[in-house]
């Protein structure tokens, strides 16, 4: 039996992640979903961001579906991002984060890879501080534990999908001490689970070069938290842009579906958030957290071959709707 | 009277240099060349990568030409990058790095686009440490007297190139101390020099993919250590690659002039190393340092015509020669 925690959040996140659950709802006739409250608007009425019944819910269940939230664009008192505070408190160690071509959409074929991001620490420690007037410090933190978590979900994804490369992407020129603890930590595990002759190494910059010329190059790419966040953006590019891009926000025994897009303000009520990137989530959640690869396989292939057959994914004012009648029709 | 000191450093710097330095040598008669030593071949020799020598000469010229240098893979003990230890000494605070279109090179005309970068901070600034067992900490410190500096180097470049947008890129929403004083400070600076109204913000994985979606839509990009070294590594894609991509490391009465690429030891020798990310960079040492536009204008000029009657940059074995001489040809 499958347990759902539904939360859709703000804005587009509202209209796209009902479309998400009633199409995960005809491929698993048995899933119980519960709703539960997070995001800014939540903050306005609650004064918190993500409330403990949320966190409760979640641990119960073992599976979510985050929707998107908005954010102050000022500092706030009090307030902190209902998705950080998702991630740090359920301890969803690692972000997967596939971008792959699709009919119709891709100015790329054949582009077809999976970043896992480290998801609670390095530059998201939340370690900041003032040293002095005028004188900012934040803290990376790089743990073994933590990159050692990251490197058996590698392994795992690597085993999955028979991966003919694992890169590892940092910058040890630079930050020989907490990157060089990521990559011994990385090497230490994937090379003892017998993937050496698959294992490679960039450095950040050089990645980014190569993700734009030449995306068929990686298959598995494993980095820290914040070059995790600025990779798959840039990557989206081949798959038809962030509307569509999933993620999921992966621990031990609890994960957490989340679209990579925003809340959209300026187009919420419009019918033009593109449920694909919520729907795509779901298939992660399928794949990797409830072991259903039989049925994730359903739903990527019926994405697939509704997008062969519009040869779009956009509809205007009937995006949100089309899309995701489309896809109920294609299962 | 122009003096410049020439530290070809390893590997293809010592091909890509001469070339540079003859053409330069062209357009300003009167110019003074000195020669330094720099990099790994220089540290195995003299166990420094950068003797005393080189930073008094530096010093005393004002201006350099820094080809490449290699670094071992590992870490070696006292050995530090030369180029990191010549930013940081020489306090050449802005990176200045230009990409844009090229005749027949480029698969996306109208590209034209400015990242400046803080070069002595950040995530650079050397403050890493062992906190305990299995957690390393790396300090990305920014401080408002090195934002002060970068925000007017801004402003200087957001004049001479009459700038119809300046994007200052950042991760408040994630890091809002450092970025925030950053933030703050170039606002503060480029408000109060009355570009009010070509402000603007992103977030870097916001930048990253627009960089590659849309690039046209950037003018003069402003950015914190890091994110300034990734940028520009990517859209340097739409410039004809890395190979061509200059930057001017610049300071106070001082610059040094260097290409983005690296020392590439496995085309050494081959003749196949392109010498115009050298002969670029001194474009920029020409522009902003010596103040010398209509000598710049003409260099660039020369480049571009090169290349609209050539159709290409790569001479296979002859690289090396056919640019340089082109080059000279069409000065
Ligand atoms: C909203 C923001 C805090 C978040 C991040 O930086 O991780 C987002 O950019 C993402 O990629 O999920
Ligand atoms: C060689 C390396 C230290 C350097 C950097 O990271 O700044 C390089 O990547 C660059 O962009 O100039």
């Amino acid at each position: 039996m499958h347990r759902l925690v539904v939360i859709p959040g703000d804005g587009i996140g509202r209209e796209v992640v009902p479309v998400a659950v009633e199409i995960l709802e005809a491929l698993l006739p048995g899933l119980q979903t519960r709703e539960a409250d997070a995001g800014w608007d939540c903050f306005q009425r609650q004064g918190c961001a993500v409330p403990e019944a949320t966190f409760d819910a979640l641990r119960e269940c073992g599976a979510g579906l985050f929707g998107a939230v908005s954010s102050p664009s000022h500092r706030v008192p009090g307030y902190r991002s209902a998705i950080l505070q998702l991630r740090q408190g359920l301890r969803l160690g690692t972000s997967l984060r596939p971008v792959r071509s699709w009919p119709s959409l891709s100015s790329r074929p054949g582009v077809d890879l999976i970043i896992l991001r480290e998801n609670s620490e390095g530059l998201y420690s939340g370690r900041e501080h003032l040293e002095a007037e005028g004188v900012a410090i934040a803290e990376r933190v790089v743990t073994r534990e933590a990159c050692l978590a990251l490197a058996h979900r590698a392994q795992d994804v690597a085993k999955a999908r028979h991966a003919r490369r694992i890169t590892l992407v940092h910058k040890a020129n630079v930050l020989p001490l907490t990157c060089g603890l990521f990559r011994d930590t990385c090497r230490e595990v994937l090379e003892g689970e017998g993937w050496a002759s698959e294992l490679d190494e960039r450095l950040v910059d050089v990645a980014a070069l190569q993700l734009v010329e030449q995306p068929e190059a990686f298959d598995l790419i494993v980095t820290t938290n914040l070059f995790g966040d600025i990779l798959p953006d840039l990557a989206c590019h081949w798959s038809g842009g962030l509307g569509l891009a999933p993620s999921l926000n992966w621990g031990e025994g609890i994960a957490l579906a989340e679209p990579v897009h925003g809340s959209a303000p300026d187009i919420v009520g419009s019918g033009r958030a593109n449920p694909l990137g919520a729907i795509l989530s779901t298939a992660l959640l399928l794949r990797y957290h409830w072991q259903e690869p039989v049925l994730a396989q359903r739903l990527e292939g019926a994405v697939e071959s509704f997008l062969w057959e519009e040869g779009r994914a956009d509809f205007g004012f009937e995006t949100t709707r089309v899309v995701g009648q489309g896809i109920l029709a294609a299962l």
